[in-house]
């Protein structure tokens, strides 16, 4: 015999561009919407009955019309009014979880935008009725310095081929997720301040290893960033390597590097405000991101 | 003031190809290896001392030197020794946490193959010292049926337009992981037969809705594959949406379909034996798929 | 001042899927289908001016409509019905050419299929009111060889770092297209030829080169398959890279590589049937694969 | 019997990043390499004779060394350099072309960078021991203009079912590839002339449709950037399709859209300066963009 343990359904990667037109300079909140819903889920899953189902299409319906009665403003702002819409409207749904991508673009002209490309500013909200959990973030920042990076002083084992290197290459893709003590004033400032610190951080930190410098950068926020108690940072290692050029009867000073896709080095790690708790680890189904 | 909190590193994405050469017909070991590691790791975070970090580097090479020293076999087997090697060789080192993705081949002669482009199987195995935990698992594996799919009596609010059907498309593509209470015999049967459990309950069950058809695809897996005791399904409804030809005075009866990229629903469920616990959520970091 | 020189327009990645629901063993024919339009069309581009033109959304339209009245069977034959209607009923549009990739799928049950991922069969079609072109093809048909392959006796200069070798791994992800002389009597037939000879040649050469093996299975093509005049074959090298396990103390023959993803090989070359004329190269605008 | 017809080989996708090093404030030169090379292939593809084979991994080599020797520059330069190195030392080379692409990056600080995701500059050069043809473009420059277009008096037939509009939003993803007469004085400066030309020629253009601005962006680059004589362009139309929020009770006046993934319209167009002769369209297999 079989029984059902822990679900959730919703709707990924809802498209929508909303404008804001009522200026001459039109503003653009580019987003990809996630939403995932759980709650009193077992008689559809053990016999069919759909009656406890608001359709994916509706959530998807839901974000667009909210995008319009409500406007978007600030990507947690709206995130967190969807999130208590399905759990204060349906009666079956228990936990709405609503994740957030914004695109960024910069202003041309009045109506005119070109992307940027840079980072990928997110949030995902989760309400259950009762509590509301934000977490902000951003992914795709891309960072390198081009010295101020060693790698010296490790372990070794039988298998160690590694040299010890007092220059290197250091670059990584930023993904970050903090969450706050309290919700700030203004969330566009928040992040613009959170994102200043990441970066400021990479850029001064003089590196031993890119574990130093993912504290260095999760230190810099929870001690820079009003209200910011936590920061979780994963840093793939975009290895640079510097290539031989003996061979060619070439001195290779640190000026040319392949560029390696896989594998990659994969540093994740938490910074946490002195007396701020760990975070709720098993709420993480709940949060979408967990597998 | 900041201090640190869970963390861990390694490589990811290492390619692996594993030739066996001991008969006329060769075999492929194609692979695609992650390893992360947790343990005492503060100093490398505070102050930049790197004398418990075992490079990722080296963690690659050791993946490379088991190949050849052990053979790869069963993912499940290899990965476990890994994972247990540098536990166990590494003071530093508490909990390692070994994925595999095994790419599929089929023979064309004896040293030749095409690849089937079928779905991916994975494994991730973590080894703390104490506990080994084992998960198996696909992705990737597409399945549609062309009829027997309805989806009717769902909730409705203001924001409902999608009507009812009783004949639609039913796409998806199955990700799978599961635990068994005990390795079992062969583990390479164990997934066969956990890969017809699905393919098969979801080719034989009416639809009323992509839930019901997880339930249905997770309670055949627990109740028909033996020691199978939890079996967790992300499944993607892939929406194939009936084209409206009647402005062009043309009946479309379940004929003629636009393939949707985005959005996607996204329905996710857990199905155990019954008398299975739960798994431990909390673990879930140490799993590697965690963020 | 300016003048408008080549142009074309049309419809992309137009994903539609049809089912053949006249029997109880349902058939599925998973299409993307491109649309490409040129003709009189100085006008739109000079002065805004739309009246000769067809909206790509009626070209979408109009692929849908055609998968309904007309069916979709053989792909070549879908395309040129297509490309024939947008010349044929267009005054302003003196060519039209038309791509289909054809994903497969097999059969689990009557109404139930799962997608092989093997590969991905192709065909583009041009009609200019006069001669039609039919190209048919395929692509990401990933073969490998674990031995049977060596690379010697090539040029060397001031930059040659690369060893002989007298085996390695040869792997590639096949990309052909072919022209027949005329229409064969079933276009699945005559596909089912070409993808044969392609493996067959691959399995059972001796390659001293990825040239030399390019150019077997071109040959093979022409010479087995009836009507075939011309095969264009793009060969991609997939490096497998012999991984140096002697800093471990092991020795590797031929059994641990590392995959790479950039850079690769890239090999082109074009077999023809003896008499056969060239290709028209000039065309290829036309054929929508050229920038 | 079966006869070799148009080949050529080399290596793809070198991933080079190449530091100047030799003021405080470093320089990033981030680059996509492709060789490829043609001439004297017979015996190679015949019998499997490599003696005239420079093998890819010579030309990865040599892509590294002149990055040491010569510095790289200009991307133009660089290209051209390596192109005529090739059929320079090697005499069976009757033909060599060398694709960049390079990827932009932001100063954060003397030796820190962000990667700033905009886009791609590319340039081809062929080399054939007495041509030097160049082409310099770039790609994934995405455009929008929320106001300022419109798409109204199209042909309509049968398969017609879009509506007017007198307002919608334009969005594209620009692909542009450009010759000069003659060498510019500074290949950067003519880079960026071209692309501001772009830009604001799609800022400043009413759009009565997507063809109507291509043209008058390329206009803009022939009768605003000296030398140049022909660009082309290749427009995708990334559609926003106006969300029909009538069901909710709202208006909708350009304010929500759906993005959507697939299809798309791709608009292709050349633009040729008053005097400036075609280019020579068969010479395309040789600059390696060619199928």
């Amino acid at each position: 015999m079989a029984r059902l343990g822990e679900n959730q359904y919703g709707k990924a990667e809802i498209r929508v561009m909303k404008v804001d037109r009522d200026r001459p300079e039109h503003v653009l909140h580019d987003l990809t919407v996630g939403v995932a819903l759980a709650g009193d889920m077992a008689a559809v899953h053990l016999v069919g009955d759909n009656s406890a189902v608001l359709p994916t299409d509706t959530q998807k319906n839901t974000v667009h019309a909210f995008a319009r009665e409500h406007g978007v403003g600030e990507v947690e702002d709206f995130a967190e009014l969807l999130a208590r819409h399905f759990v204060d409207t349906q009666q079956a749904v228990h936990r709405a979880t609503v994740s957030i991508d914004e695109h960024p673009w910069e202003r041309l002209a009045d109506h005119s935008f070109a992307r940027t490309g840079r980072e990928t500013r997110t949030t995902t909200v989760t309400y259950d009725g009762d509590r509301t959990r934000v977490r902000s973030g951003l992914r795709d920042l891309v960072l390198l310095s081009s010295t101020g990076s060693e790698f010296q002083g490790f372990a070794t084992d039988r298998y160690t081929t590694l040299p010890e290197t007092d220059d290197r290459i250091l670059c990584t893709s930023v993904e970050a997720r903090w969450r706050c003590a309290e919700p700030p004033a203004d969330w566009r400032t928040s992040y613009d301040g959170v994102r200043a610190a990441l970066v400021t951080a990479f850029a001064d930190t003089y590196s031993r290893s890119l574990q130093q410098t993912l504290y260095a950068m999760g230190t810099r926020v929870v001690e820079t960033c009003p209200g910011v108690e936590e920061v979780r940072l994963r840093l793939p290692n975009r290895h640079h390597i510097l290539v031989d050029l003996g061979p060619f009867g070439l001195a290779n000073p640190g000026e040319v590097f392949h560029v390696d896709d896989r594998p990659y080095g994969l540093i994740e790690g938490t910074v946490l405000a002195d007396g701020a708790l760990p975070d709720d680890w098993a709420d993480d189904w709940a949060s979408g991101g967990v597998w």
